[in-house]
């Protein structure tokens, strides 16, 4: 039987980097009994500029090792990953897995009145054209607009996200989209969340912003409901254990400030490419 | 006998992606005769945020690859990988191993007149420290100022080398350099160069900018000349053959446009981590 099967187990989260831990933190309030691995690619980060082969591959690698962690869903807490290789992981994983995109897209819908909706997030995102499928089929009348904005999350990284060049750069890359008359802007990358501030302001009050780290929590919930494989919400607060790929002193620092909560379980990995994702070196720094 | 011992091998050279083609450039400008190997590491760059032991992991299996192609002199053609790996290449290496960190330290002391020396790079290489160690082997007396600058690289990638938000983002990294009175910039990353009109306006003309290509050519000239080592100056054109880990047709577009001449022979490689860099699939694109 498949460890993953058990409501016991713990729901893996696999992000490029830092950016999901906006989802993994929506996930652990939602769901407090829930245990959680999450795996942040941080030696491989960016997945936005790869190309679709590349990240297929690395979401393979992450995939394999979190169900060696004995997972029973897996959220795929990267809008890149998901818009290149959710179909992949869908077909081959022998557990339920979750994206943004979907989630993202619903909430776009719910909360459009003109059904014009941009999209923005990184160039591989954005080309796939996952969120545009995904919002036409919830909406076929709707008109979408994708945008890449590449330098967002290096804004994010730096921690420019106010200030002069990060308002020249959201007005620069935002324009074509408000001559759209959009009502409604979907935060296609798990970074841009701390842009919203500013984003709002540069779009102004009449276009409401969307991030799908709420409606993924949601979309978990259900997920694991029909399939009865909730943990018992009488239980204990769940266990949450971090892996990441290169740099747990940074990656610890952004994770205590974003979860308010410092990571009390945090190892650094090597995914190694055609072993299934095995573990090949741990070493907690 | 190791084949990188005879002079008509191929000269490797190695970069985190496609900023060590200015390297590369001024290699075969110089040197017509000489054959090189190029392989960007196009599927995990960037390096400058990396640790050191992935910058290290990394570069290891490039050189052991490029060694695999039979190369007589390997040319890391990457700040940051220079600044993180180079000793421990050149010493476990059969070949002689040429940095650019050295040759553009050598070149801004020439240059300086009053030893007061700005350089910028990647978080990596400034952190490393490994321009102001060289600069101070040189001349002990130099004052000499690091500092990252992170948003460049993806200004650059994005193509946004001139214009309010390139030249906003330089006077916001640069105040601080101006105001300890440089009278040399080291642009200590490949991807600067293409910043080097904007960021002259920026220091004013006082500041003299230095970039590590020509340097690094002429480094290679001298090392393949005392070891007997060049190819013979009355041969052909040397061939040129490019590897990349990712998207070779972005590559091979930026490629043309920088070296005036499409790569003849491109193609996508994997790295295995822990097999000597071995080279598991390969496919032209």
């Amino acid at each position: 039987m498949n460890p993953g099967q058990r409501p016991d187990a713990p729901i893996g989260v696999f992000d490029s980097g830092i950016g999901g831990l906006t989802v993994l933190r929506a996930l652990r309030r939602r769901l407090p009994s829930e245990s959680t691995v999450y795996l942040g690619d941080t030696a491989r980060v960016p997945y936005g500029p790869k190309s679709p082969e590349t990240v297929r591959r690395y979401a393979a690698e992450a995939a394999d090792f979190l169900l060696g962690e004995g997972i029973k869903l897996l959220v795929v807490a990267c809008n890149t990953a998901t818009a290149r290789a959710l179909p992949q992981l869908s077909a081959s994983l022998p557990v339920p897995v979750i994206g943004v995109v979907e989630p993202g897209a619903r909430e776009a819908v719910r909360r459009s009145a003109s059904g014009r909706i941009g999209v923005i997030g990184t160039q591989g995102t954005i080309d796939s054209g996952a969120y545009e499928a995904a919002i036409l089929a919830l909406r076929p009348e709707a008109k979408v607009e994708g945008l890449p904005c590449p330098l967002f999350v290096s804004l994010v990284e730096e921690g420019w996200t106010e200030g002069e060049v990060a308002r020249l750069t959201a007005e620069r890359y935002l324009e074509p989209l408000l001559e759209r008359d959009i009502d409604t802007l979907v935060l296609g990358c798990t970074h841009y969340p701390l842009l919203a501030p500013l984003l709002q302001e540069v779009v102004g009050p009449g276009v409401t912003l969307v991030d799908s780290a709420e409606a993924t929590a949601e979309a978990v919930e259900r997920e694991l409901e029909v399939r009865a494989l909730a943990a018992p919400a009488a239980g204990a607060r769940g266990s949450a254990r971090y892996f990441v790929t290169d740099d747990a002193g940074r990656f610890r620092d952004l994770a205590t400030r974003w979860l308010d909560e410092e990571p009390a379980s945090l190892e650094t990995v090597t995914l190694v490419p055609g072993a299934g994702g095995r573990r090949t070196g741990t070493e907690g720094r």
